[in-house]
């Protein structure tokens, strides 16, 4: 059980409401997801959110499949579970294959081994890998 | 300064040598990062954390460039600072522009900011998310 | 179900009940919950711990709201379901209204994402914010 | 050095030069910190993430003051180093004082000690901490 | 439920059967845990994952039972809901009692803790902590 | 620099001078580490945290050199700079060889990468590993 309500779209008042059918109409669904209706106790917060949420995951430089993938590795790493549940379905829907989804937990286990022995034993950083290219 | 010497190739032993070789042939590089060098102090633990970022990062299911991108998410995530270094100059030089490095901490920064909303309100997980696909 | 059993009170030795009844006291309640169920199996840490949380959470510089309050922040960053849930009820029981719990999580996950692009840019800590004031 | 160029006030384009105006107004300075002109290089997420930092910290149901302080500890917990050195000059500014810090960072080492312990043993919440009040 | 399906024995190819062959001989059971079910639907990561497992928690210049605990004491760190319950079986089935991991968690527990003081403070390190002995 | 200025024995109040003589004859030396000269701040917190210190890390049920490696597996978990010096050093004196403390970190890395296996999988907790032995 959350810690505050879930608010459905016939409870919820205009200004959430505008922000489920944004949701749904972005997504192309007919539902929204428990996140939403959790933060919708705080328009303001489901407002911003879901603003930061279309904006950074549209597709740009990166893929939009390869953005819910880096979800699901930062999701995994902090021990997320709702996270992991619905961005997995997220990445899924956009062509994720169970041997992407294998491989991309490969990668993101790997990275938090490897993190560790730099951090245990202090490597230095090379001085070819600092700053910016030109 | 490491809590551990650095391994230079003229100092090390023909079991860290080869690995060392290894590591350059893959890489189609003449020198090794201090990473390798800090662990070789413990040539079973080199081969083998070696042997495991050649086998998951060679390209799969997931383009290499896709793979070291989740690997500097990652190290975000936990601040490992020798890693994000690595990393990122490893995607660099696989095509990472800096338009594709914003945009992939956009996503990791937007991850790690939604990920405690959901903990801290403990939204439930939809059961549509749960579970496998047929 | 946890690693170790939940000592009841009628099942305690003398030292523990002389904790929970200075928990008891000190919360103005007539029970104890889980947390301290289960460091009674080790008498020594479960007064440590009372000691130290009674404490640190009483009045002082700060507010025991605003304290109970950066309590539900850590915990919601290293995603302590149980922690979570005990200072959200702490926090509610010392006033926090469903809009405080609300702004607290959107600075705690704000945090959560600047930390995250800090990181990852490396950005170098500005002269004027380094050290103390006089 | 970071990882991507800072941008400065005089190299900046018109879009860029809006945010960091807004920077200096709202906070009655003259001057803007190297996160800023990290974030530059990209500038959607520049105006985004100061679009967020401005509204999230603003008075509200939760005092200025406590936000930051908050900021603090999460970033703490994080290790995150800029944000710590960047928010306790907030906090500084705002009227933290040397004991106020203190308590702060006793409360959120306490609270990472008592997550992990919570955590460790796998406490079971009690009934009464779940859900939401009326 | 988990986000791959468990792969039983009787419905695992030659490569998955041959490593659950190798755990249960190594471990000397005649079951295997669901942690290595999931990932046989990946079979290189089950391999590669079973191989490093079996390397790094054999006996070497550290007791196996020792090995166990700083398992247990990383995952409580990291909130591993499942590594905490299959190490803490594990390192009571090498002998571990109750009060051994009370102990441990104390451990844990105080050094998260002191992590967030020393990293909050930004405590510098001192000159005779730094490098490494000769 | 830290955020607090180090507190010298010479300009410490007695309440600061009577925990820093119980560090130096606790520990047989006669220097006291940054650490403690930061927190003397606040002397309230300097003397709990010594106090928990000197009582955790004390011999138990667990010997003085394993509580000492898991303080180190923790702080490179939580990539605490300051910790992981002082702890390692402390963890040299008290025995621990180079050769323990590369398998040190080979187990602590390798705990974070199987922990986001299972966190990342939602690999479901197998019964026999749950609850606590009679």
């Amino acid at each position: 059980m959350p810690l505050l309500p879930l608010i459905e779209y016939e409870d919820a008042g205009s200004e959430v409401r505008a922000v489920y059918d944004d949701i749904m109409r972005t997504r192309g669904t007919d539902w929204v997801n428990n996140f939403w209706k959790v933060l919708a106790n705080h328009p303001e917060t489901l407002a911003r959110v879901w603003e930061d949420v279309k904006n950074v995951m549209k597709p740009g430089a990166l893929d939009p499949l390869v953005k819910e993938m880096v979800y699901v590795a930062v999701s995994a790493t902090n021990n997320c579970e709702y996270c992991i549940h619905s961005h997995t379905a997220g990445a899924r829907a956009k062509g994720m294959t169970n041997e992407m989804f294998a491989e991309l937990m490969a990668v993101t286990a790997l990275a938090n081994e490897t993190n560790r022995l730099a951090n245990g034993f202090r490597v230095p950083v090379d001085d070819v890998f600092r700053g910016y290219p030109d």
